[in-house]
């Protein structure tokens, strides 16, 4: 029975799908004295499905309410009906209704635990093994695992530690190499820079510039209260408040720099097309003459950009800076213990305050509030780090407007490892609907993509043919 | 500093070597509310490696002391000089000196939960990747894993998982589809069956006539006492032991099909060359004549070839069957949970009484022991099952006279994944030292393996260079 309608597009939630009952799924896959098992959600969709073997394209799901990753990823519904495909979004454990603990599960930090991308990967394996065993006509289908960002790093890993699962895979704006001594910490701000940069005349040298004119304002009561109002912010602005203030203003810019798309959009907030561009007409004053006053009131306006758009917003709020479908707890006890991703600024090479990256207050911030400490060689271990050559069959794209491209694998590393850079894309902007507005760069991704995924399909037949 | 000597060979004892010290390793990788470390012993020989980037032999520990596995592994020392190779020996978690929790690691079966597999792979490279960083001139060694028998299926594995850490594997004697609907569970006894069977004529007719010889003998208090007297029982048999005697002879025929050397040996015991033909020397009654007495009298005979070869044991112990160098508890604990491995017999195809594999018995019987209940399907779904084509460069060798080879990858899977069969090689007999009495089939297996480590480690040599 149908669930819920996405896009026009019609899934079943696997949950209490009349053909096959969800696997119960382990808590802990690497240890046995936690028996226990959770539901987790998947939704299906096979009207395009072709029953005899047909693949399977199977979003594995990153930090989120599934749902919403599903809306968000035109690409699969888009070329389901040419490969006869069936769709499959599995949702990441601790995020959206695949609770482990229940309600419990962000309770009491013990019960987080079991949040580890090893424990998501077993669990895709196991889902992937249980429908295949399950789902007449399956049992033959080849899987292709499909993400984008953290989604996208564990596809690659999936495809990586499980290549019996999967016969490849779509990594999607993953950054599997924004790890500690892979890349330098500072070349994801300096992209976010460029962006601004690009879209309109002094816009990142107005950025840059904004962070004393902050400091100078907020130095009076009267200044603070003068740019509470300037922002209409929902709670007035203290002194201690500064820090989180600006931090706010920089996660602003980030997210405009990951959203950056060439139509009107509605992914982390909605906003116009180019949004960045539409920003950065606020910003354009004059450096040498304007006055903080101005130069306020314009990143006061650019802001608005990015959180009023729809102009239904009576106040902004500095405590939030995206959609409420992204766990933002479950994400920070990860990037608390395996995700450990260096980023720093130097305010020269980008438009921000100088910031070194500081892994030793990072991991007292975790422990005080989880109990935990990240490891920060942890991932370069048992992901491989920069020496990934000897995987196979995983395509990983990524868009040249895209900060979190910083980290990601692109350039080609064999035959069959191969990279696809889309020089206007944003944030997986490959993984979205075909739009009018699409630059050409990421038509020619999709198609290259969808190549691929018919020569990995042929090459899990050819191997199928016994002798 | 020279800390033991091993047949002629000295090592270093890594943890206390003054080069670099042993790291400490987490003692659960894939959570992080466990943050206590442990430190595991390996032991190093450094005589023959060429400091200039020379390979590194690694051999990935199993269920027990790493040092008789050390002095056991004669072919790593063979080839050491040919290939300027470092000399690894890692234990294992939870054996010899290598226990997480010190002298309580098996007090409290809450103790015992990170004794996984995956744990392991995790724990060699960690020290791998220490190993590389601290010694000098090993930053770019190329790093082959080796192992044997269990510690040939965590070579194996390692190779899958952590391609980055290791450039190939050799599992010698790697039961990896010794899993449930991976291989019939009956081919196990069936290879112990044939090679008493060829070992001496009516040898496993008459094994197959002792069961029920048991049977009858055992009816009576007198035929009881009669059977302990001619066994020379540590402890004299009650009618409950009956089924355990059973066992312990039945496991004592395996241990010799695993053990089945062309030249005297002391792996699992002290033993003549080719020892099966020694025991079924004692074995080769006419089956249509022979009385039940005179049958155990052949019986208690053969079983002294294994127990006591050198004449200085003084009464037979059935609660144990082999060396005390291996960590039994341990093992059971892992075969409690992931390494389910089937067995069965049907008297007809092997020598022993009929007995199903019972996998809810053999739950029930984990569950009482150590409150875990075994994952029958975990195994396939973590390593890949009968999919392993997507991987490279491993070589499982097997012997053709060891059970444990049912379970074994004895044909070629790719050109990369290859198998190496020993038609007279009992239990990985390859990674023994060299001798006179060795079958050809070994020699050639070894000299194939050594080309394929020179292969590998070219290979790594290239990728190495730029460009």
């Amino acid at each position: 029975q149908v669930l819920a309608r996405t896009n026009g597009h019609s899934y079943n939630n696997g949950q209490s799908n009349g053909n096959h009952r969800a696997p119960l799924i382990q808590i802990d896959h690497f240890g046995f004295l936690e028996d226990g098992t959770f539901k987790q959600r998947y939704l299906v969709n096979n009207e395009h499905w072709d029953q005899k073997g047909g693949p399977i394209l199977f979003y594995t799901g990153n930090e989120g309410d599934i749902t919403w990753f599903c809306n968000n990823t035109g690409f699969m519904w888009d070329v389901a009906e040419d490969l006869g495909a069936m769709l499959v979004f599995a949702e990441h454990r601790y995020y959206g209704e695949s609770l482990p603990f229940g309600q419990d599960s962000y309770s009491d930090t013990k019960h987080l635990n079991y949040l580890t991308s090893e424990q998501a990967l077993a669990d895709f394996s196991v889902l992937i093994r249980e429908l295949k065993r399950k789902v007449l006509g399956a049992q033959e289908s080849p899987v292709i695992a499909i993400g984008g960002s953290y989604g996208g790093m564990l596809s690659a890993w999936l495809r990586m530690k499980y290549p019996n699962v999967v016969v490849g895979a779509l990594a999607a704006s993953a950054p599997i190499w924004q790890f500690p001594d892979m890349v330098p910490c500072g070349d994801f701000y300096k992209i976010v820079t460029q962006d601004f940069a690009r879209s309109g005349l002094n816009c990142d040298i107005n950025i840059r510039r904004s962070w004393k004119a902050i400091d100078n304002i907020t130095a009076t009561d009267d200044g603070l209260q003068w740019l509470s109002g300037e922002f209409s912010l929902c709670s007035p602005l203290k002194k201690t408040d500064l820090d989180g203030f600006k931090a706010w203003l920089q996660e602003t810019w980030v997210n405009l720099a990951m959203v950056d798309y060439p139509y009107e959009a509605n992914f982390l907030q909605p906003l116009p097309r180019w949004p960045i561009q539409v920003v950065c007409k606020h910003l354009s004053f004059d450096p040498s003459s304007v006055s903080d006053y101005q130069l306020l009131g314009g990143i006061s306006e650019a802001a608005r950009v990015y959180y009023n758009y729809t102009g239904n917003c009576p106040c902004l709020n500095t405590s939030s800076t995206a959609t409420g479908n992204l766990g933002f707890i479950g994400w920070y006890y990860q990037a608390c213990t395996e995700m450990v991703m260096p980023l720093c600024t130097d305010g020269v090479q980008d438009m921000f305050e100088p910031q070194d990256w500081n892994f030793q207050a990072f991991s007292d911030e975790c422990n005080s509030l989880f109990g935990v400490r990240p490891r920060a060689d942890w991932a370069a271990t048992v992901y491989g780090g920069l020496d990934i050559a000897s995987h196979s069959n995983i395509i990983f794209s990524n868009g040249g407007l895209d900060p979190w491209s910083s980290g990601g694998v692109t350039r080609n590393i064999s035959d069959s490892v191969v990279a696809i850079v889309i020089p206007d894309g944003a944030h997986h902007l490959d993984l979205r609907y075909n739009n009018e507005y699409d630059p050409h760069t990421v038509l020619s991704a999709r198609i290259q993509e969808v190549e691929y995924f018919k020569l990995w399909i042929t090459q899990a037949r050819k191997l199928q043919i016994p002798g």
